[in-house]
């Protein structure tokens, strides 16, 4: 849309970059634009340079691909973790949400990517060299696989499988089944059936 | 939140600063922070650099109050637009709304602001006197008052009229009504009292 203020407009021009967030309409970035707007200049400020030095402030952390500040990551620096369990999830929100419920106490491995072979995306996008590296320099009992329970996070988790076996460490995969609070009458067909596939002792 | 890179956490900054947006949480914060963090480092810098000059690169138009990237807005350095007409509005976003619309070709006064005497907001923070001087300089013969419907904009707009018809100029409201393609059965009452007294002859 041509800016209200005409020429370079710098509103049209933030509306714009605003829009390619997800979620976020022509409508809602002009509504945030203007926002911003009626805020302090310090904010504006603050944001902005929070932003143009995001990229440079995190990095990968080399042992577990998370993100970090320093070359190792909190977890991976952190000698009071497990070394024992390694828990491989796509993304880094993933560790964060984990980290929430505090009850693994091991260190992660983050794949920035699923196996997508419609998508093109094969075996070598996982960069599972790292990983391995990790396994075979021993003192690792068990990958937990916590890919999503989506058709991507399953193939991913099958190849990992495959592919971590032969170093003779143990590969598990997180339980699917019904959520916290779930009710049976609204869980979709593939849920019930993972539920009543995964049921343990009483 | 503590970050999930812990200390100086860049990732808990951007979603501290994007939380206090309108409609941003933080669980939405989090994800439109590792959204950037997946996009180009390009995209975040120049959505950074765009926040961060964007109070210098807009000012308030020296006539009207609009947003404006000169001395005057685009809408007060046209010539084409009439000058017998003023339509006063709250926000600067109210001038870009009616500007869509397109059929109105006079010209605007932003006011910044709307009476709200419980909040202690008084006709000063109006600032009425460039409204006055623009009356005043002659070639005005109405004032259209384009507050929104609501208590706040229905006060200021008493209270324009009052001080502008003394200058000679007519003052007018928009109407109130049903909008575009409205049901009455779904209207509340105070809009369809406003509709039924602002009847118009067929």
């Amino acid at each position: 849309m041509p800016g209200p203020l005409g020429g370079k407009d710098p509103i049209a021009e933030l509306v714009g970059l605003l829009s390619r967030l997800p979620g976020v309409g022509e409508r809602t970035a002009a509504r945030l634009t203007y926002f911003i707007l009626g805020m302090s200049r310090e904010y504006a400020q603050a944001l902005g340079r929070t932003l143009s030095e995001l990229h440079d402030r995190v990095r990968k952390c080399e042992e577990c691909g998370n993100y970090a500040t320093e070359a190792l990551c909190a977890i991976c620096s952190d000698s009071r973790r497990d070394v024992s369990q390694i828990c491989v999830v796509a993304r880094p929100p993933d560790v964060a949400a984990l980290e929430r419920g505090a009850s693994f106490r091991g260190r992660y491995h983050v794949l920035h990517a699923l196996l997508a072979p419609l998508d093109g995306i094969g075996p070598e996008a996982l960069g599972l060299g790292k990983l391995v590296d990790r396994v075979r320099r021993g003192g690792v009992s068990e990958v937990i696989v916590a890919t999503p329970l989506s058709v991507e996070g399953e193939a991913t988790a099958l190849y990992l499988a495959q592919e971590l076996r032969p170093l003779g460490v143990r590969c598990t995969r997180i339980a699917s089944g019904l959520p916290h609070g779930g009710e049976l009458e609204f869980s979709d067909q593939i849920t019930l059936t993972r539920a009543l596939e995964g049921r343990r002792d009483l």
